[in-house]
């Protein structure tokens, strides 16, 4: 590599420099705080694990996702952390092993071997909340309504809630006998909306059932959409019924809420999440093509872990966060400029600004204090009438 | 893997859990708050490069410690940060590109392949500030000042300094005509105060500078070993003397600052950093064999990313800071427990609470009062007269 290729980033992975950096900690601790006021306790997850371990319960495109790379003290293969959810769930069922509700959040850096989408980030700074324990839509309005607190408090503009429930599809496709492979090409299919695939591979399956399943591509837009699949989906098996139940429940309280939330409903999307179990939603604002943030119900992964737990919680990039919103962040204040000087009473002059939440630049050998304002200080201290004072800039 | 063993963490790698995942959270905010006081600017810095830029003039010691992947989209040989230090100095150098003096910090984890020492995390969090542009000693006094500001804001008792300069054995070993590994094997055995050894690698050198090369590993000790060595090593080239100079300014500078700070000088110490061209300084605890703060001054490292620049910095392990110290870290207040009602004025109240900055935590379906002492809440909110109010626990 020449030198002049030496501070080339790898395509995806991002530094963040100043003031941009001051910005994303100022948000981070702001996100925090609000999880924090929720009743959400810190948790603090490894970056690399047991492959085993951080695959557990996560499906294949986690795997595809993820850095392997082998521990030289134990000859286990390991993976860099792509995602954090499945590392709570991991507390939440076995180190914590709390009974009842549980409330934990995140925040840190996951990677990605290969990026989610065109030109998305490899390394993006994963914030989330989960909550454990409860299997009623009561906790996922819970975990809803702080994703949509959080994006109000990042001040982002428009934006639009998708919400859908993987136990539709799941329910028509037992009923339908499909697993593995059949039942994966059909999720894909619906995924994609790729209708014509739909029909064709649903060609062989008992007619009421197919139509079900071809339904479901077209199961999309506005509240009306739940009352639709009532009846397009009235044969269904009862598993079908107590997802839209509960797709209707959550909708009804978010309304309450949340009266001008725009709400999207779309029963064949699945959000590509294969952990998820019950309802998935992501929340979108326009001229973005993917969602902003995300989440839904997981309530199989503590298994894995030799403790099942309901579960349902959301993520999201900090800087995305800070980029698409306008959140208020701080700028620090200017500071105060100090001479290069060994004087004793300086240095303590210095301490008691400092220690009073100022901040306080000394000059190096050799700057004068024209630098002052290159290092974004707007006062300096001065030594007058036998004492080191505050004064203007001259 | 046995479902049982899925949540054993590997050697070394570690999570942490509630409150302590709270008290490492709001350590490195105060941390961090007072680097910016001190005027450095955070930066952050990606946990995977190309390893060309990870170890560009680190050396073979961060070689060994740093785990590697193959980039899946680039095909090129990646590394997960097991220091953050070259990065910054990579920022500095080319990406900011600032004249004059730059101040930067930085905060996050770094991944070991191979502890440091034995059972000592392969997963620290390390916290560090740098300072680019300026070779004087006021620059290696300012970042040992905030060092030491630093373990005095954590509250770590007992800290003692040992101070040393790497130019006294590079100025020596270059007179005697050592490099590569006859120059290591002798680096090696010095750091080990091998006496034996080091008189065995100095045999065949010239008596004068083979005596003055035997004497560095017997140089530690109090403020006296800077006089004794200035005799010892009277005859040195002059570069040694510079390094000796720049040790007694520094110690000079720091006994005015903090004159109950006891110093210790070991000439013979090179902390292990290879990419250390000055100065090294490292705060340890009674007890405790790692220094718990280290630093040194590296003026090369930016050279190899196309600008050279002085540069000098410390960093430490937020984890064992936050062990060895007995910081004052607010523990969240206790907060207020909410019914399980979908009463919108409910929802209201809760809202304005936490927007107020208290921490309310809503019941679950079928969750009592009773849970809320579990929850960490101290107070309840009651309908009372028609309206909802904050009320003790019953």
């Amino acid at each position: 590599m020449a030198t002049v290729d030496r501070w080339l980033l790898p395509d995806g992975i991002e530094e963040v420099l100043p003031p941009e950096a001051a910005r994303i900690e100022a948000a981070r601790r702001q996100v925090l705080d609000l999880f924090q006021r929720w009743g959400y306790d810190f948790v603090v997850t490894p970056h690399i694990e047991y492959l085993e371990s951080l695959l557990t319960g996560a499906g294949q495109d986690l795997d595809l996702r993820t850095f392997k790379v082998t521990d030289p003290q134990s000859g286990h293969l390991m993976g860099f952390r792509a995602d954090i959810t499945p590392q709570v769930a991991r507390i939440d069922a076995h180190t914590l092993r709390r009974e009842g509700p549980n409330r934990l959040c995140y925040a840190g850096s996951v990677l990605h071997a290969k990026p989610r989408a065109l030109s998305t980030s490899r390394s993006p700074i994963q914030l989330g909340a989960e909550l454990y324990g409860d299997a009623s839509p009561a906790s996922d309005v819970e975990v809803i309504s702080l994703m949509l607190e959080m994006l109000e408090l990042a001040a982002v503009p428009d934006v639009h809630m998708d919400l859908g429930h993987v136990g539709i599809y799941r329910g028509l496709a037992k009923a339908a006998g499909l697993s593995g492979e059949a039942e994966r090409d059909l999720f894909d299919a619906l995924q994609r909306k790729a209708v014509d695939e739909v029909a064709q591979l649903t060609e062989g399956l008992p007619h009421e059932l197919a139509s079900m399943l071809r339904s479901l591509a077209e199961l999309c837009g506005g509240r009306e959409v739940l009352d639709l699949a009532q009846g397009v989906l009235m044969d269904a098996p009862t598993e079908v019924h107590r997802a839209l139940d509960e797709l209707i429940a959550i909708a009804d309280a978010l309304e309450l809420r949340y009266p001008e939330l725009p709400l999207y409903f779309d029963l064949g999307e699945l959000r590509g999440y294969r952990y998820h179990t019950g309802v998935v939603f992501a929340a979108f604002v326009p001229g973005v093509g993917q969602s902003i943030a995300q989440g839904g119900r997981y309530d199989d992964i503590g298994a894995d872990f030799g403790r099942a737990r309901p579960a349902t919680g959301f993520s999201t990039d900090l800087k995305t966060l800070v980029t698409l919103g306008n959140m208020a962040l701080d700028q620090p204040a200017p500071g105060v400029w100090a001479p290069d000087s060994r004087d004793p009473y300086l240095w303590y002059e210095v301490k008691r600004l400092r220690a009073d939440g100022q901040r306080v630049v000394q000059a190096l050998p050799g700057q004068e204090v024209a630098s002052a304002t290159e290092a974004d200080c707007d006062r300096q201290l001065v030594l007058r009438d036998g004492r080191w004072q505050v004064a203007a800039l001259s």
